[in-house]
Order: C-alpha cells, then sequence, then structure tokens
C-alpha cells in the first residue's frame, strides 16, 4: 500500500502514520518528494484496515497496490476452475447453453420449454420459482410447487436445472430439487445469502449486480469460496447506465477482463442485459466471440403469454436458429458447443 | 396505458391487441395516425401484466400513464405522513438529527458517541451491529451484543434509536431492542426482506439502492406498506456514477422530487454519500435547503480510530459546529431543528 | 404524440391544449380515463416543438410516438447504407479494419505503422494529426505535417486513410490529405463542425460521445445528412459508466440496436472503449460477431514508445494475429474480411 | 508517482523502467514487496507522458500522486479568485444571481424577461443566442440578431448580460456584444473552443460536461487559464446518470468538493440540471446552502410560449418568490445576495 501525505503535513503527523503502519507488521519506506512524502507499506493487507490509515491526521490519500479478492482471484490459481451442474463442466473447453423460462408458470408450460430447448441443444434448464419483482403487484412465482416442476421437467428431459434462490428458505427447499442455485442481481450483495450459499453444497450462479463493479463482482465471489464452496460461476447480465433504449448495459469488456482476473467460469444473459428479443441473438454470438464459458437464455412456449419478460423471451423456432449461429461461432474461437449427447 | 402499434402491423394483429385489452376489463380507443395506430386504453393497470401486451406481435411499444405504486403516492394521501421513532416524530414540521457512529465497535465507544451527539441536540443514536461489507475480510459487527449496546446507551442518553438488519434473525432480534430498523441500500430489492420488514412492527427506514430509480426506490417503500407497516421514512444516501472523486453522488433533487410524490418523511446521509468528512457539512446544510425531513450523520468519539468509515466521520466537535450551522438554516427554511428537549 | 393531462387539469386548459395541437395541424382524440384525461394527437411532429406542449398548464406529459430522426432512420430508407472511403466500401458485405497509430509521430513512425497494417490485411490507415487531449499539457499532434504525412504513408502503402477534426479550419485542411474526416466522441455534439462536416465533401466517421445515448447519437449523424451529406459511418467506441476497471464500457447491444434503426454503417473501436491491450482482441471478435461493419483499431511500431494511448495499442505481431482470429470469425457471420487485394 | 510491477516481472523489466524514469529527471526508489516491486519516482510529472511508463513491458499499473491542473488549483493560489463581469464580482462574499430565458426570441420578450429579472434582484441577464440543439429540426437561435437584443435589454436595465458561444465565429462576434461568454455543457472539452476562449478577453462561464468528472471539468478550466484568462468561474449544471425523473442529476458534492481543488468561482445552473420549474427553487436553495458563489436561472415572460426549455424556466411571479427565499438562505451561510442596487 502507498500512503500519499498532504502538502502540509506535520513530521508527527508522518512520524504517527509510520508507526501505525509498523505496529501492523508492515515494512515502510519514505519517499520524499519536492513537495510531499509519501510512504510506501509492504505487508499482509489483512492485518490492517486500509480506511484506519485513510483518516489519519495528515493522509491525502492511500493508494492499493494488491488486488482485496484472494481465494478467486488468477494470482492464487491459475488454471481454470471447472464447475459440475449435474452431470455438465462448465469453465473446461465446452460452451454450455442454460435455456429455459423467466418464470414457471404451469406443468404445460415448463414441459414444452424443456422439451423445446433440450431438443434444440441445450443442457441446463432453467426456470424462476421465486421472483424477484420491482413491484408487490406483480407475479412472484409459484414457489415450491415450481421447484418441483422444474425438477420433475429436468428429469424427463434429461436436463440439469437451476433456479434462483431469494433467501434462507429458498434456498434450503431449492437446495433439494435443483443442480445449481443461482444468486440473482439485486442479491449479490446480500452478503448474509451469499454466505448460507456458500455452505449449502450446490453449485452458485451469481449474477453481477445492476451497478456493480467488476471487483465488487469477485469480492462477492470470494464470499462464497470464503463460506467453503468454490463451485461459482459468474453470469453478467447487463449493468445500469445511462443508456435505456436496452434493459440494460452488456458489458462484454467485462467477462474478457474477468476472465484474465480470475480462475472462475464466466457465463453471459443476454436476455436480460438487453431486454429486446431481437438483441438476444446478435449478443448471444458476441458474448461467446468475447470468450464467456456459456449462455443463459429465455426461451418460452409462447413468449406473448409469458407471465413475466416475455418481450425478451425467445420461442423455441427462434432458439433452435439461435443454436445453430453458435455452432460456427463456437468453432470459430476454437470450442465446441456442448451439447450433452453422446 | 397508451400502446403505440408497428408501422407495418396487420390489422389482424391491432384486433388482438385491442380484445386482449377488452378481455382484462379495459376501454379502448383507436388513434389512427398518419403512418401507425396507436390505442388508448383506460383501466386498472393492475389487472394487467404490461409485458403482456409489450410483446404482442405488431406491438412498438406500450407507454405507461399511470404511475406503478400507490399506496406511497401523493395522489393516494396527501397529508404528509409523520412517522413516530420513539419519542420522535419525523416528516413533521420539525428537523430529526440521527446521529452516531457506522458501528458499534465497544460499549465506551458507543457510549462516548452517544453522549457526544445527545449534548449537540441529536434525537436518534445509530450505530451498527450487523455490517454489510464489501469485503468478506472486513469487521462484520458485533451483532446481538452491538444491539444491546446500543438499545443501552440509548437509555442512558435519552435518545431514540436505529439499526441496519440484514435477514429475517436481525431484524427479529433488532426489533426488541431498536425503535426504528434500517434498510440497506444494497438490500434495497431484497424484497423478501422489505415484506418482513412490514410485519415487524417497527418504522423502517429505507435506504435508496445505489443504482435504484426514484420509482424503484417507491416501488421498494410499496412493498413494505404493502405489507401492513405505514411507518417508512425514505433516505437519500448517493447514487452510483462515473464520478468517482465523492464516494457516491448525493442526489438531492430526488429529494425534492420524491417529496412531490410521496407522502412519506425523507432524510439524507450525507455521510455516506460524499465519504469525505470536509464534505458532510456543506451536504447536510443543503439536503435542509433542499427540503429533507432530517438528517443521518456519522459521528465517532476518534474518527482516525474507527473500524470503519472513519473518514467520513465527525467527532464530537465537528458534529456540535454542524449542529449550529444547520439552526439558522432550518429557520430559513422555515423549520427548526427537533432537539428532544422542553 | 400522446399528451397526459394533470389528474387536476381544469376543462379550460384540457380546451386550450387541444387548440394549440389544432392550431398546429393535429388531429387529436380525447381519451377519458376513470381519473385523467389524455389526449391523443396526429400530425406532423416538425410542425411543433413537443416543449412547448409540455409547459401548458395542467399537462403532466407528453409521449412521443415518433423517432426524432428521419433522414437517417431504417423507416425513411431500408436497405443498407454503403459508405466508399477511397476505393473501399464501408456496410456492404464485406469488413473493413481501419488501423494505424493513435497520434501521428513521425515519418518513420507512420510508416512502419502503414506497412504493417498494410501486410496483416487492413485497408484504412488512421492517425491523429489534432489530438483533443484532456490536459494542455499533453501532446497535441503534428498539425497539417501530421496531415502530410498521413496521405504519404497511405499513398506509399496503397491505403485509404482517415484522421480526426476539430475545427473548421482542420476539417479543412484534413479534406485536402484524407479520404475520410472523423469527429471525435467529445465533439459528437459540436453541432457546428457537424453541419461543417456535412458541407465538406468527404465521409465522415461520427463516433458516438461518452454519455450520448443511441437517439443522441443518431440525431448527430441527422445534423451530416441533413447539411448535405449521407456518407457517415456511425462507430461505436465505448460509453462512460461507474465502471472504472476498463477505460470506457463498450456497448456492443447498441451497435446491434442501432443497426435496426439506421440504415448506415456501423463500426467499433475496441482500443479506446478498452483501454487495454489485452481486451483488444476479445472485443474485437465479439463487435464482429454482434453485427459490425468493421473496426478500428490502434497500431504502434512500438506501443512503449507512443505518445499516447500506448497501454491500449497492439504492436505489428499482435495486430496480425488479431487478423487471424477475425477471418473465421467473420466467415462465422457470413461475411468476409474485406483485405483491399485482388 | 508510483509504479506497480507486475507479479511475474524480470529485472530486466524493472531496470528498463528504473532505467526510464532517471531519464526524465525522477528520482525513484524501489519498494520490495513480498511478491513484488514498486518503484517510488520523485520528480516533475510534465517532463514525462505517464502512458510511456504505463505501456512498459512488466508494468501492472502507474499511481498519480499529484494533481493533474496546476493554474486552477488551491495549492497554486489558495485565496478565492473573483472575477468581474461588467460591474458585478462573482467569486466574493456576495453571491450574484444570472437570469433570463433560455433563448433570445424578440425584443419584447427579452425586455419582459430583463425587467422581471431586474426587479426580483439579479444582475446579470442570460440569453442564448446561439443555441445547440439536440435536433436539427429545432430552434437555433437568431444569432447575431439575438447578440444585439440581448446587449439593447442589458444597457436598457442596467443588467450585466452573458450568452453562449459555439465556435470561433460566434465567439468574436459575443465578445463584441456582452460581458462574459459561456462555453456550454457540449463543448467543455472542445479544446479549441476553449484556447479561443482563453485569448479572447471577455470572463468565460465554464459549464460542466454531461459526463464530466471533477477533475476533467478543472482540466478544461485549465485550458483556458493556461491560454492566458484567469477569468473563468465554473458552472455545474447536472450530470448525466441512471435516474431519468429529473432531466439531469445536480451534483451539489462536486461544488463542495471543487470549491477545496479550485480557486475560482463555481455557480449552479438548477433549471438545466432538473429539467422542472417546481425543482428550481429547492436546488436553488440547496446550492447556496452548499457554498455555490451564484445561480443561473431561467426566467421567462411567458414559459408556456417559451421556444426551448419552457417546462425548466420561471415566470416572473415565481422568479421573484425564489429570490425572496434566497435571501433568508444567504444569510444563513454568511452571504448576501448581491442584488446591485445602492
Amino acid at each position: 500500500m502507498v500512503v500519499v501525505m498532504k502538502l502540509n503535513s506535520s513530521p508527527e503527523q508522518i512520524a504517527r502514520v509510520n508507526g501505525r503502519l509498523h505496529a501492523c507488521g508492515f515494512q515502510t519506506q519514505m519517499i520524499k518528494g519536492v513537495k510531499r512524502i509519501v510512504i510506501g507499506a509492504v505487508g499482509d493487507r489483512q492485518s490492517i484496515d486500509i480506511t484506519h490509515v485513510e483518516n489519519m491526521p495528515g493522509v491525502e490519500k492511500v493508494l492499493r497496490v494488491m488486488k482485496p479478492y484472494k481465494l478467486v482471484s488468477r494470482e492464487f490459481k491459475e488454471e481454470n476452475t471447472v464447475v459440475r451442474v449435474g452431470p455438465m463442466e462448465v469453465g473446461g473447453s465446452g460452451l454450455v447453453v442454460i435455456a429455459g423460462p423467466c418464470a414457471v408458470e404451469s406443468k404445460e408450460q415448463l414441459l414444452a420449454a424443456a422439451r423445446a430447448v433440450r431438443r434444440a441443444g441445450a443442457t441446463v434448464l432453467r426456470g424462476g420459482a421465486y421472483k424477484p419483482r420491482t413491484s408487490p403487484y406483480s407475479f412472484q412465482g409459484l414457489e415450491e410447487e415450481g421447484l418441483r416442476l422444474l425438477a420433475e421437467a429436468a428429469a424427463e428431459t434429461g436436463l440439469a436445472c437451476v433456479t434462483e434462490v431469494i433467501d434462507e428458505e429458498s434456498l434450503k427447499l431449492a437446495s433439494e430439487y435443483v443442480d445449481m442455485v443461482q444468486i440473482g442481481a439485486r442479491n449479490m450483495q446480500n452478503f448474509r445469502l451469499l454466505q448460507l450459499a456458500g455452505r449449502a453444497g450446490k453449485p452458485v450462479l451469481l449474477k453481477r449486480g445492476l451497478s456493480a463493479t467488476v471487483e465488487e463482482w469477485l469480492m462477492a465471489a470470494e464470499y462464497i469460496v470464503t463460506s467453503g464452496n468454490e463451485n461459482v460461476i459468474l453470469c453478467e447480465r447487463g449493468i445500469r447506465t445511462f443508456e435505456n433504449s436496452t434493459r440494460n448495459t452488456l458489458d462484454l469488456s467485462a467477462v474478457a477482463l474477468a476472465k484474465t482476473l480470475t480462475h472462475l467460469p464466466i457465463i453471459v444473459d443476454p436476455s436480460h442485459a438487453t431486454g429486446k428479443r431481437e438483441l438476444v441473438g446478435p449478443m448471444s454470438r458476441a458474448a461467446v466471440a468475447a470468450g464467456a464459458d456459456g449462455l443463459i437464455i429465455e426461451v418460452h412456449p409462447d413468449p406473448s403469454a409469458a407471465l413475466c419478460d416475455g418481450q425478451q423471451s425467445l420461442d423455441p423456432g427462434e432458439f433452435e436458429a439461435l443454436m445453430s449461429e453458435l455452432r460456427p461461432m463456437a468453432a470459430a474461437v476454437g470450442r465446441k458447443l456442448d451439447e450433452g449427447r453422446e
């Protein structure tokens, strides 16, 4: 860490900062500039709260040299982590496609969706049983009944399955029914839920928060991993910006960047990111081109009847067409769609 | 609601949209433009999910005429809601100042803070016992021990008190110890927690999310109110923008605007908004000038020793000076600091 | 246009709004809701300034039905516009790659860059002679000498060339030397410069502003086209968001979306968007996958000696490797790199 | 400056970085951490382009210690700069109010506005003769005729006057008619215009760009000052964020912060910031409370007939009421409205 002292900091202030750093086990070195003093400090950053130094009298700012995340970093583990989701592997050379409806609405709807996505080559079924909705007046999900339908549809079609959890109870229930639990964007910094998910024993799909930096996203993953669960898959789903012609702004640079910073697999959700059916195809292709390890895509047997997010859902024909476009795209980056068939 | 059809929408598509609107109890009117059809629909918007219409074939977009929130709106209730927090009233003609440390660290620290803020004129003590921290390696709070210390310090100094809750358990415990529970920015769309807080019987201080629109903020309050609790105080604490010279960007226009949209009281947190001790004074004054009903300010007996957020905490002397500045400011907008003394 | 009247608007206010709309040649239709009146107005929106209506007493808001841009829209012209830049065509089935250094520094530097990018398959040379720099103390470009060097290097290598213009004088000079002029992100709403560029007779590469919406970007293009120049190429170069781990946030959804809204060609600048050399490859591939018509990439013979933007410039070897990756990517979307050789 | 080397940087790379820093006149000091090397460099940052170092092999990042602006900084000049605008002084103990219509529309309109704002206590008249409009189809201003009307109305009412300039020609003309020229938000990084304004001899009102950081804003001022003109007044007018319920987000923390960083006066434009008439009052009061040196407010004799921005313009009665509110507000911060009368 590098401590920049104020222009007019006194020798006593400098000595006090230096003393505190030593007391915390840091070795320090003074850099006397023309106008001010800068203190370089070497040691284990975990042993000190950086704000303790920042608010000492005479300190202008503290520059961090080290990254705040540890276990999820490539510096800690260089090779890619491969997460098993049911029989599938995410983060290896294959590309996984997760697909299904925004919400589980009924047995018929879900089974139709599951069959359609299976036929087209997806290997994991998505479907929401607990829906975090902006309005208390919107459909909030079928809850446990939805989990049961999801597990049945997955079993019947030979797909793995994933669903969102929103609190301790839904996490506990979902863990009995599905192969992977999802923590949604609005809960990315629900640290208690992250810790509970870290202890629940299922792989976790961690969506990036609407306004989370890449660093905060990785810190959220660090919460899960430090709670004992290394099976975390990151999911970029668009960030909130001034641009309102798309629902969110899909941040593919963050995917390419995060792949250099962490060993965890990263997938992309082009449906929530764009909010527009006609952009799901181009953004799915772009995600694969940018280096994503997979996609999660909303597919509904009849989007115009969907109880949520219909305007961004593909129908079975559109999804099949998308999968056909993705195969050459995967090949162009030296990978292969993992379609789960022998 | 106004449905704009695509340029080339067919008569059948138009008829189908019209039919669905009628089926949901809407009265419709066709507006035939030079180039396209627009359908005006009159009825109860709760009876339809707007996305059902948006994703019907031939529809370009749906424009909303009505606001999505009901119970928290000024249209529903014109006069200001006054929320009682212990013996204090928030949202009336007085201005309430909530103050105290970011985190409860020890009995001594908290009591020193409580006495200092009481002496200067604050009436509610703040102090975190459950701290949502970006890093799993940072201090996470004293939990129930912190709640106990908070209640004791409040009792000893004659202050009311408020603390943040982060899940069902902390909500339940906190409700036994404090006069008001706070839902933090990162949990503003933790809808389950909102619902639980709505049933817990204590007033709720609801912070605006880092990237929540005013509408989403009011919808979060609607969750609490529809769960049975009308005693909600909104708190603006800065939003996330591209500007990084302050911790967040304090959005005082949102305060002035929200006062016109809702009957709920609104207070401002200049400490988290700016992240800089030297900006707390100017932004506190500005908040009062903009029409806020109160302030929540971080005060620590020794900011340079604080376990969190020290760089934005005032020391007792600075806080006393701030209170002196606020009295004429309150008078300039025709209000009065409520200092809880007879 | 749809005019939403306030809840308590008076019959007189409604009549006045209706009257003004009629006076401007609109046909109107009243939609009487349960709670309020909405007026649908049909006519030529150019004949009225929408704010005149918005600020009439009793009006709550005005909802726009039509898009504000005309000549650049797909509704105006359905087929893709193909812009000729020297011997090259942009916007057809081929993909054009523009490459070269951020700034023209010397004859040797530029010629080395030109030869390298030509060898690897680029067809247009970029090089800045007028550099808009955040700091007045930074290198500001070689000005006319830079233009001369650019034209010579292009001629010697058989490349077309493009350079940024920043005012009337540089526009006039550049038009004598180069095949296309560029208007940078910071000048996207320098409307005078847009108009002058519209009259200068050269194709215009129009970069999206740092915080311009897609609509504003298209409106800026409309300024150029209405000034008499249809040869406009749009360039997405990243927008400003809260995320600071990349220089900007590359908004590829905007590219895919804009392709549906306008007939103009769109290219992508992954160098400025990311600010990081190691992300230029993934984002170039992603841009092609998302449907971009070309790329503009910073290449420097020795990035570590570059006078600006070295950290985002590729060296010749890296650029050649990138071009090799782009060929299969282009094929995967049914296109072909246009490498300008017979 | 502090250079952080990569984890695996080689001794040769470290030596080369060190050598280049020495060659540029820096003194360096090695800080050997547990895992990596950090180089502290002391010297004149102007003598090196920081990106030269950033892109040397083995360098992870460069942390800046010094601020990039010089002449506008409080470190360079501690006492407040007072700028004379006609007979008025901005930046002293008085508060200046600039008011008038968005655009000069006619002699009658302008004179009515001038008389109204003079009567209420404003001392500087604003009025646009060159209007940068998002749409080429919107009213673009009366140009020189507008300047003439502005000068006449100012003379007749005893007000100073200010108008926006958009290019060399309008700058030259405006300098003959008005007391101060304004550079608008969209031209804040039109560096050529900044330099020309620096040489034109008139005080410059420099609006903050829509997405400009405080640092970029100060750098833009530095362009003007280094071109020979110290009479710069900064103007905060709202930044672009995700929040769309106000036109922009007024960033008053930036005002309070910038007052600590620069000696230049800072005023606030609540009209453009909020875009809503009913928020102009609260935000004007808040700006004064936050420490602004003045306000610029849109006033129109008949807002509902305004050719632009009517929805954010006050009518004469509303403006007079606002001025009445500002007097006690100014007193509460120990200042006084400067109303230009003896």
